[in-house]
């Protein structure tokens, strides 16, 4: 596959961490020299050719590349595959794409997780399906806000939360790609928001029941709102409150249960439990967490 | 209270069943003569003029007029109060607006459970409300569509049942009004619907999800359909599916936490563990069992 190109298979290495449980098996692929990048990294290419050493900075959305490209090596010909929603989920669909336009990859039936992602990917030619169609998936890969070291995840900042869940729920394996900035220690961990996808009406009583749920991590709650001033409705025609934490979350998986327990909420974007495997890039390398 | 006119005071006695658990507490108001009428009720005074004895058999109407009439007893003065939804509570509704017409009750602050009652309110100069600016009930009456040993429900077939859940979990008490009708020995038993609601987006992924959940109590799920063939759409822009029993549910509290676990559900019509009184109303005369 592609991206064994931009590693040196002697610097495969394992390592384990005490904060790691459940069977995480992190799998750290480094990257020492940039020189074996593929000629589609081009702006890294050029550097390259013009300055071997020392490497050049990589950038976030190389990064992002890097851990979609290595996503892709868990995508087989005949798989029934969900597609995730966002910048780093981009880079996946477009290698899928370019591998189904060469031949290599052959058979593949895509769920989108979007609108945008349908978008993309007929636009490169990559057949899809629904849900109802095809409610067992072989794998799914996206991208995500917050990963924790158990694989738990923070997810929906682009809105698209729902969806999202539902189809890597129905999948067998869900592999995450992201860049190292999305490491945390605990769930709510970056002070980023922590989607909350809300019916409409009475989302203000809501909102203050789910800033009150938080007292201790000291939460604030807000009310997503699009560029226009007004409240951003997502595809379900909903509203998104979005969680900001002091500190982490403590107990993720009770809160996951606390939160989908008020009536009104439609989802969360705390994903527990889920991943199966994570690829996180970053300057030092690759590395891939399985479960 | 008027409802205490319809009822012979001698004939009041505590009954208890050996199905009962927590502290059902039911307190059975025998109606032997319906001679003590209220004029309000008008068909049947009619006939108690031209034949005393027998008392001409109730209709359901007149049942739900029984019921709501002895929940309304529970209203006092200042109260925030939730109002049902669907043809019993309309009753009770129309009592409370009869009531603060009159003096009887007065500073009544109604939240509804719907857009119909919002009419039905607002036309009887009910002063209106919402959660958003109070979260904090006092006292909900509702109808239900079937109704346990234990006080747990199911209710939504109307389609308000997740604005329904909202209000009355937000309630200190929560009575339910019923006809005898609706008593049943377990959750589904009726073979009528029990409705989940639903996001639009692979709704038939999720009405497979939910028929597979109840394999055991043979279950059959349909997407509930308006007048003109096209699918009924909630208050909240959502669908939803209707689930008929050939036995009741065996476990309802796993069950609502297997049907709320699957992402896209937004609401289920199991309500349960949130009744503190139902009422109902019957050929022998009204129950009140208490929590």
């Amino acid at each position: 596959m592609a991206t064994l190109s931009l590693v040196s298979p002697s610097s495969i290495s394992t390592t384990t961490t005490n904060h790691r449980r459940r069977n995480a098996n992190p799998l750290i692929l480094r990257t020492p020299s940039f020189n074996l990048r593929t000629p589609s990294h081009a702006r890294l290419s050029i550097k390259a050719f013009s300055a071997p050493s020392p490497s050049p900075p990589l950038t976030q959305d190389d990064l992002k590349k890097l851990a979609a490209d290595k996503a892709v090596e868990f995508v087989k010909s005949g798989m029934v595959l969900g597609l995730g929603t966002g910048s780093t989920a981009a880079f996946v669909v477009a290698k899928i794409g370019e591998l189904l336009k060469s031949g290599e990859l052959k058979d593949i039936v895509g769920i989108p997780t979007s609108k945008r992602t349908e978008e993309q990917a007929l636009s490169l030619g990559i057949p899809l399906s629904i849900l109802d169609d095809h409610p067992k998936l072989d794998l799914s890969i996206d991208g995500a806000d917050e990963v924790d070291p158990d694989l738990n995840l923070v997810k929906g900042r682009g809105g698209a939360l729902l969806r999202e869940k539902m189809v890597e729920a129905a999948s067998e394996k869900f592999v995450v790609v992201a860049d190292e900035t999305k490491l945390v220690k605990g769930l709510g961990g970056s002070g980023l928001a922590m989607p909350v996808e809300v019916v409409q009406f009475c989302w203000k009583y809501n909102l203050i029941r789910l800033q009150e749920l938080f007292n201790e991590e000291g939460c604030d709650a807000k009310l997503r709102l699009s560029e226009n001033g007004k409240p951003y409705v997502t595809d379900n025609s909903n509203y998104i409150v979005d969680l900001y934490f002091k500190t982490p979350i403590k107990d993720s998986e009770a809160a996951g249960k606390e939160i989908s327990a008020f009536e009104g909420v439609v989802e969360h974007g705390l994903f527990l439990d889920m991943a199966t495997a994570v690829i996180i890039a970053g300057k030092e390398g690759v590395s891939v967490t399985t479960k």
